[in-house]
């Protein structure tokens, strides 16, 4: 089971790059080991390019490494704390991803105005508060935000965006739209005022998406 | 027939990519199957890089299954609906391309200021009604939209352009270039006012350019 | 000399996909055939994956297909009418680059403000009048606004940006600093505004530029 | 020595162009080479796909050219001038890089408000003079602004980024991260103010980062 996480949380690193959403060694991807109080995540300040199965690293649940040559993501407390206090959660997800960064900058949520952010996120994209890394901040405001909120991402202020989801990959998707709703939602206020959906229509749309849309129901 | 039409979905989809129209699983093409009730479409859900021509999906004109092991996209609905109700469309696309649908999400048709809208578009790019999915609204905002307008590409207000064409490839075309035009419009528009063209030589381009341009013409 | 130069107009075109110039198959590069009444350009409405040698197209000085199996670009007109009137130049290619565009769309030259501005450009990049495709106008505008200008662009109102050179290469190279210039000042006066460089500056950044930069005096 | 220094100093020039830095034959990477007064560099005026570690150019630090076939970069005085100046310095990059030089041309430091600046530049990005090419200015320039500061970047003004680093490496990473948080503070102050981070928070962020993130201690 952690030879397969390996490889998957390693593919998945792979995604953030294709969607644009990171930078040098910025951004992480960590997966739940199902069962145990395990996670497997990215080493730290290693390259996109130089990421191998083999090189990523296991911590338990406070961050402290388990298995691996390399150190982890310096993230990794804030992965950790949200696994011990979210059990329904099976990946997270940080990047700096540009735009959703620039709302975190203002620290402004982004209003739910297209369908689009329905779909994925059932409303805004929360705002989540000013935290230094080092201590259990990040992860307890990650945790304080996004209990009880439909949306699977939350703009950290003045830092970035933190996603989670069911599994790595549910993580990686929120991360890849959140990302893709920050560009539009942008651009669209860029040049005028934009009004939110009406809150019935955001509630069927994202009924909808998380019921029906894809292959099989409940697989996202 | 099918088989063919099957190969060039699939093939299309891998442009929407190579211009940077969608993202993860978002967007979709089809094909009106001639001279048959159907039409061809992308499995709902599935990455970009899992299409594969076996797994393309055949549906009635009403949206149902025919053949094919996924369920189709979650916007066959207006895909069948504007085969309906417009027989001369042979193609039908759909996408969140980010400048597109900032336009669309401040409900803004896209003025006709530059050379290359006139020439695909012939005008403005017009805004069509919100609409949910899971009736026939979609499809019929897109087909009241353009029933007798020269734009193949509608945005449906706060959700995303549709666009329409004789043939898959050229409803592909106009995404491509209504994507295109509404950056280089958007662009234009930040940093001051434009003027729309003249409509006489709005016609003159479009005249030009639907029955000149290329190497045969109506091959479009 | 025309086999060589079929190869040069087609490797070049690439380089109008690598820096993002051109969507679908717009835009086109040409090249004077030295000492010949002739030139060499991109077939109409075919797409930057399916040119090869082979399908470029040869014409001459008033645009009449000389040799090819395809029409020429529905620009060659434009082409043709520079190569009359500017016999220093060996090479032209139009694009519709976003940013470029944008300043086109507005009928704003670009202020030289940045050091890569005055090296390439000498100045500002000038505005050109608006012109209709299908007569002389377009060529005759590009002449009459570039003739005794150190600019080798010209963004020709609500259209989109020209350039020449002394070979196609160096307006190739012209059409993507153009469109990297038409970016910078667009973010620079997007949050303020800039001064422009003084003529003094200008002229030493130039002089320099053109005579002592690269490997070879007068190579470019 | 210098063979593995042409090696390093052309497969960084690679990463300008991954990062989306350079446009065309604009901007160029150094290194020191240890316990020598030399430096390798690019060579003027190359496209960076004909770059090769036999064609880059070793000088002397007054920028003389001591080996190679080809003129070196015309910004080598500048990076000669660095390396006289500042023993501790390893690497020099300089690019065009649009959102750097955007702040650039404006003359306007980037505020330092979010943790990913914090983290690698340790405050502000400052700017430094307007220099003319040619002579000590630039180089002088950079120094003077560099010195006693926390930042690895100096926007120099209506011109771009110059980055320092220990090693090439190292500033290659500076000019990456530059443009990165160039770009995100760009978007975040298009639709509205954001504060600058809490000078306590900047330190505690830098300290962390610059002594604990990564794989070892000072290797960045």
């Amino acid at each position: 089971m952690i030879g397969r996480l390996r490889e998957e949380v390693c593919a998945l690193h792979a995604e953030l790059i294709r969607w644009g959403l990171v930078t040098w060694t910025a951004g992480n991807v960590s997966a739940r080991v199902p069962g145990e109080d395990l996670l497997v995540i990215k080493p730290s300040g290693v390259g996109y390019h130089e990421l191998t199965p083999a090189n990523m690293v296991v911590c338990d649940l406070k961050g402290t490494l388990v298995e691996g040559e390399h150190s982890p993501s310096s993230d990794t407390e804030a992965h950790a704390y949200v696994y011990r206090n979210m059990p329904e959660v099976g990946g997270v997800v940080h990047t700096h991803s540009p735009y959703a960064t620039a709302w975190a900058a203002r620290g402004e949520p982004i209003p739910c105005s297209i369908t689009a952010m329905a779909d994925e996120f059932g409303g805004d994209i929360p705002v989540g508060p000013f935290a230094l890394i080092g201590s259990d901040a990040i992860g307890r405001g990650i945790v304080e935000t996004l209990r009880g909120h439909r949306s699977p991402a939350v703009l950290m202020r003045q830092h970035g965006p933190f996603t989670i989801g069911r599994t790595a990959k549910a993580a990686v998707k929120a991360a890849v739209m959140c990302e893709d709703v920050a560009r539009t939602m942008h651009f669209a206020r860029q040049l005028g005022s934009v009004e939110r959906l009406p809150a019935a229509a955001v509630d069927s749309l994202h009924d909808r998406y998380q019921n029906v849309y894809g292959q099989q129901k409940g697989a996202r």
